[in-house]
């Protein structure tokens, strides 16, 4: 089967196995785990930021964020289909009372200028906006480089803290060749996470300022995310760092491989099909098509509509060879 | 000064207060007030409902519908203007955990097939839809019967509950003839405002059923809007209901000939002209028109980058003669 | 009927109501009711605080401080009977997420060396203390002078805020002599309760810094505590701070002539006798007594085990008279 | 050094290391992790229960309990030592909203009739007790098995929702020989930690009915709990379970030991010995006694103004030997 649902498949490999079982650990709950204070300053490096705290996963390095800076009578702008709205069950809604307020987007990406323009000051009837949260990559979409220093300035201006879900943020680099540290420069915070594209079979990091991370800490702690010796899971982290990081860009080519075959077919419409995903839609029923890849030997998923397709670690050269085959193969009779 | 600003600032008549200086009264948090327990069964007949509660405002006669039918995971599908949204700091969101889920609209006015489309069903990574929200008049403009309708179905195949915002629905039923009680049936809840076009000093009826409504006494009292003698202000309410109802159609009458006079001018370009309201455009800045305005005698507001005019009981014959006057001779050179 | 329940019981005066009746108003959401504003400056004069808010209910008075300054891992430290623990629906826990600590209390009269042993600093995994609540009077009973200044220097010198809930403080003021003001100053910020001993038909006053004042403002409309024209409500306030604290000196006289009678009975062993109230044990059934009571025209309570009397200015000196005449009057067998 | 501070410090043996090596993984928040499917089913097969879920941690395991069967405007009756109470930076009444209310206890064990003496049912201004919690072992004492009988008994009469916080309930059965599944029937939903004495990195396991654990396992992912591939941290502790479970036999052996060593001494005077736990008082300060012990290689914790010894695997025979030696040989003139 060659797996193109999600990039949150993946599994550890052989390497990083042997730097789980090699982990030196102690109670992290105490700051005593040697192997999480080593990944975790590995994410204060990458990032450029003062300190940095290791999640569980990239829904509560977006949470934390919003109980920081969010809470009640607050609001965050934000996309409409940012994964904080869509798929983290409203935790920041429920858990940090923060209202997030609509900016209209392409696809994830918002203009500046929609950005300042939905920011509310202080009114007696109102939220008051306390947050711009950019997700890059969004959907696959790598944000403008000038869009979010735009955004970052604007911020400032209005004394905004602004939060980046990178969970992809890797993506975005090796694709546009901007480090992560800059990307990072346009946040006041930033979370990514290990266990997408990086391979890892855990956690987020989430970057900030001291006083910021104290806090996180704290908040991890009510979520009930403090864990104990987990220095085991931070060595796969700090190995995908070190490993991991410039093998997305074999990710990239094998999306640009399908992405080329699957536009050459009759049934495909491409909507989106940048870094390590593939969004397209069709003239026959998504899940026709999702079922009849499946006796194929090819998983993906259907995802608002469309069909999506996720490159990853799980598909070698000679999978993403034999995905292309199978696409130009597959005749419209059989969805 | 003519008052145009809200229909929120209308006062008590010498009659309303007559009514309140003679109200029998009693500690309500015991259920001992008998004008409260009057203007609550008025509440009963007017909306055909099982039980109502008489809450302090229109806010608390919304967010306490969210307090009980929405919470954490799950979502209120409403428009993007809608009160809740945008003019009740989040209490939906901060005191109910509730997300809002925007579905496009026509200046307030959601289609029944935009709202079906919306509605998230179970999964693992969402909000699952427990809630429909219509506001009825929104922005002045009435919901179509069938809408209502349509909407009331759909919620019943996917088992949600319907919020009615009915703060101004006595505005929609003067207007359509359609009797509140034939509105009330279109939601499972309903909440009006007392204090509003109808000149009580505060007070919104909230009408549902019998387990609901015991519940919502339970949400008032944790919200500190439990209060001992306000028959006083009660009594004010059954007046309203009595001798204010029909009066509305002079609000709707002032709002026609004061939007005629602004379509004839050069400046206004009218957005909405319904029930009560105008929303106008302009080429001017709306701030200066509103100035101008208001140094002849006349004030409105600016809301949402338009000029907004409210007709209300504040607002007699000779005074919409008056506006009507001042809207003619006025000469863009004043903007 | 001798009503000796609570005096929330109690109904406005033909002169309270005239007050009403006269009221001058405006929409208080917009700050424009000069009742309303009237009031709120007699609060802010009687407490000697920076600014005041007129809020709905003693509950709302409690809350809004806790929403202020408790908060997600904030401790509120309290007596185990205080009425933001046991009153209130656990409304500060569950909008406001403070966490009450109980400190040990002689009917709620806690030490100050108790509440400093119970502050909890900054751990790794605690709450952290961040407020501390006297209620005074508390079931009837004044705090000592002494005991509230030295919580205000430990407080102070664990940067702490104290909270008074002071819904009876005119009650402790006129019997031992200090006045209201003296009390605020032993907290940050107090509430006092007008529809209690004062007779009016509701409300309360909190008074605090301007800062915490314009803070709890946007509380209020967030519970949906905004009202309109309330200034008719507001002036049966500003006629009870004006006639109605000096006759509190009457219900304290009134509860000792009761008092009296029933220490001297064979039934009724009196557990506290303060102010306006009084709580016994009885070797007999307090629901019997109670009914005893009833058929012979004299009203109250059970609570917590123990009968509960209140007296108001719903009980003149004749009434008074009366009800020591039924106790003397009174025999077992009757039970 | 001897690490007599906590069980939580324990570090995962060769063995263990090995078989997180070798874990067959997948992605768990797909369910698709072999590993976690086969550690879960263990969680049942122990308990006794319909189904169960794997969380991060003991507060995890307590907190999502509280998110489902209590909420605003309810109650869990609980131990004023209880973790929930006093460690969980009071994550149930922030992110849950259930108001705690002490119970009197003996050190965390409460009486049956206490518990149904504060059960509080419906009341207009009251919360309502919907849960009661009881910690298993608490501070190393364990709950008479009559008292957990009788306390499930009182629930059911009541309607009550009863959660065992049995983080370390492995303690308390191979102590007394009643199984867990035996514990575990005297609750509704039981939680027990693999982090602590049975020396796994994370997790903790919570067990209840089928509906109960489809909520938990949406309450997880709210709180960002859900993660990937962990099965490698699932591997430890199904090890865990098959290997360590016994061997806590030996814990409880060298804290006998040691608390005879410590009943002996002139300083030391014990308050509970029991399963892995000791705490003792002394008329030295405890912060002197730790510092002398820590400078001849043995350390332990002040908690609660107490000295605190825990035993664990961290602890061999030799070590226990070692540390009765030490005790033995300390001199007060050393504190």
């Amino acid at each position: 089967m060659i797996d193109l649902r999600s990039d949150t498949f993946t599994k550890p490999t052989e390497a990083m196995r042997k730097a789980m079982y090699e982990a030196e650990v102690g109670d992290d709950v105490y700051g005593e785990d040697p192997t999480m204070n080593r990944l975790r300053d590995m994410g204060i490096e990458i990032t450029g930021k003062e300190d940095a705290l290791i999640v569980s996963s990239g829904c509560m390095g977006n949470l934390i964020p919003h109980m920081i800076k969010g809470g009640r009578g607050k609001e965050v702008l934000c996309a409409a289909s940012s994964h904080i709205v869509c798929h983290e069950i409203g935790a920041i809604v429920s858990l940090s009372g923060t209202l997030p307020v609509i900016v209209p987007s392409d696809n994830g990406i918002m203009r500046s200028d929609d950005v300042e323009k939905n920011i509310h000051g202080y009114a007696y009837d109102m939220s008051e906006t306390s947050m711009i949260e950019v997700e890059n990559t969004t959907s696959g979409l790598i944000y403008p480089d000038s869009t979010l220093k735009d955004i970052k300035k604007i911020a400032e201006n209005h004394n905004l803290w602004v939060h980046m879900d990178g969970a992809r943020i890797f993506n975005a680099s090796v694709e546009t060749g901007i480090p992560v540290k800059t990307y990072a420069s346009y946040s006041d915070d930033i979370t990514f996470c290990l266990s997408k594209g990086l391979g890892c079979p855990a956690f987020s990091i989430l970057a900030s300022t001291k006083d910021f991370i104290k806090e996180a800490k704290r908040c991890r702690k009510i979520l009930g995310g403090g864990m104990r010796q987990v220095g085991i899971l931070a060595a796969a982290g700090i190995y995908a760092l070190q490993h991991n990081v410039e093998r997305l860009r074999d990710d990239h080519r094998h999306r640009e491989e399908i992405s080329k075959a699957l536009s050459e077919t009759t049934w495909a419409d491409i909507v989106i099909s940048s870094t390590n995903m593939i969004f397209f839609r069709s003239q026959y029923p998504i899940e026709n098509i999702v079922e009849a890849f499946r006796k194929k030997g090819m998983l993906f998923l259907k995802d608002g509509g469309m069909g999506r397709i996720v490159l990853s670690m799980n598909v070698s050269d000679k999978d993403a060879e034999e995905a292309v085959r199978i696409i130009r193969e597959t005749r419209v009779e059989e969805f």
